[in-house]
């Protein structure tokens, strides 16, 4: 099943590329704040299925009348693991490694959706680039979970782009920018995806191919993601682990569209903008580091 | 205004150590899943604070015939600054500087309440050391705010320590275990506490005083943190910043009972007892590095 958000806060269920509109009858307040709806819907998903499978039987909203919005809006987190394919760790010239670095996060303040732009913060001198990475969304309460079970507590996944400016600072603050965590276009349930362990995830700078990699060279996997994950923190439904990128990572300029496409998991297309601010005494407009 | 957590979800306002229960007349059901109440009070804390003010009026219930929880246990994020204080930086012997190298996240799961133990993950060999810091709370959705309004978003203050592992892997994994990030007794509100450029603030393990600092040692004030914060990401109401530790930091061992008190914000004592697990592939129970 592929779950969305959509029209205003609204969440439906996609098939065939029709939108059915879930809203209603998992009770669900579209203008609710916090945004959880997807979180709760994801907690109940057990039991709501059923209903949501009914959906599919009456009309639906052709996905080209409404605009799909980020599927998941304040989870309790969204994890991020650094150099989790070998190639990206050459091209970057680092040392570091998902499996001895273990996890850092991103603020759940960047998620967006399949049809935001990429904001681009005001650093002139600073190169900012595409990372394009499966996220892996959790659906049951996890603590201290094996890699054997792992899976098990896996709701879906979805294409995720992790924007990051580059420089020395935190990487947290460089990952956080409003806008810098692209998701969907829906969430996609773990059993419409089957094995997350050869999955090829491809990237397009307008129509140039710049990232072509797949899930089988993952350094930690999907289950040794959830499992290091777990063993630190409670991970609660809707949780969302962005899980490396391969190599082939670049700029990103103002007026580019970005296409992320994984197999099985979907394809979207985002432009890029301009916009204002964002420099600060740590990342500094008028200086490079 | 001090405002609890208490008695499973509930939200209370405290004076005179009586907890006056707003839960009713505030509409929160506390056992809402995910407990995003106390985000949702704050946000609307301008409409609903003459009836809090109104409940203090009735009987309440004695601090100690309850228990106090997690103000706040699901909000947007948790920012937190490193080196904030010279000498902290001094005595970790780190050229990293707040200023310079602005802000990272701690997991909003780490975050526990004032009565809840501090588990230490089975890490031989491994340090885990107290941080006390002040936390600042935000009250309303700030985006690029400058230093000089940057105070008006402030919703107000709590005790928070940062519990930290020490370690070369990813910081924001070592600072991420689960009860991590102990925050209370209570919200004060920013007009109880007035200035935050020279609040004391002091930590004890058992009797004896390890820490003790001043707010006008920051290396980025309360509006300098806020102003970074909001040039990279909007912050909401619930939004925690911890903004750094001033120097004393040091070891705490299961049994010992950490103290920290700020001036005019609160004093709480917290036990730390021994967990199981929180090794990893990158965190070794085996092995230090």
């Amino acid at each position: 099943m592929k779950l969305v958000r959509f029209g205003g806060g609204r969440i439906g269920v996609l098939e065939d590329r029709l939108i059915h509109d879930a809203t209603i009858s998992i009770g669900l307040e579209p203008e609710a704040w916090p945004p959880v709806g997807m979180v709760q819907l994801i907690k109940d998903f057990n039991a709501v299925r059923p209903k949501l499978e009914g959906l599919t039987k009456s009309l639906g909203v052709p996905l080209e009348q409404t605009t799909l919005e980020t599927p998941i809006l304040w989870p309790n987190k969204v994890i991020a693991y650094p150099v989790n394919y070998v190639e990206h760790g050459q091209e970057r010239n680092v040392t570091l490694r998902a499996d001895r670095d273990g996890f850092f996060l991103k603020a759940s303040s960047s998620l967006s959706g399949p049809q935001d732009p990429i904001m681009l913060p005001d650093l002139p001198g600073r190169e900012i680039h595409h990372e394009c990475e499966l996220a892996i969304v959790i659906g049951r309460t996890a603590r201290h979970v094996s890699t054997a079970e792992a899976l098990d507590f896996v709701f879906g996944y979805s294409c995720l782009i992790d924007v990051t400016v580059r420089g020395k600072e935190d990487r947290v603050m460089r990952k956080s920018y409003d806008s810098f965590c692209p998701i969907g276009p829906a969430l996609v349930t773990a059993d419409e995806v089957g094995d997350p362990s050869a999955l090829d995830l491809k990237l397009w700078v307008n129509d140039e191919l710049r990232q072509h990699g797949n899930t089988r060279d993952l350094i930690l996997d999907v289950a040794n993601m959830i499992s290091m994950a777990s063993s630190v923190a409670t991970l609660y439904p809707g949780d969302i682990i962005a899980s490396g990128t391969p190599a082939g990572v670049g700029p990103i300029r103002s007026g580019d569209r970005i296409t992320i496409e994984i197999e099985r998991v979907g394809r979207m297309t985002l432009s890029v903008e301009q916009g204002v601010g964002g420099d600060n005494l740590a990342i500094r407009k008028d200086a490079t580091r």
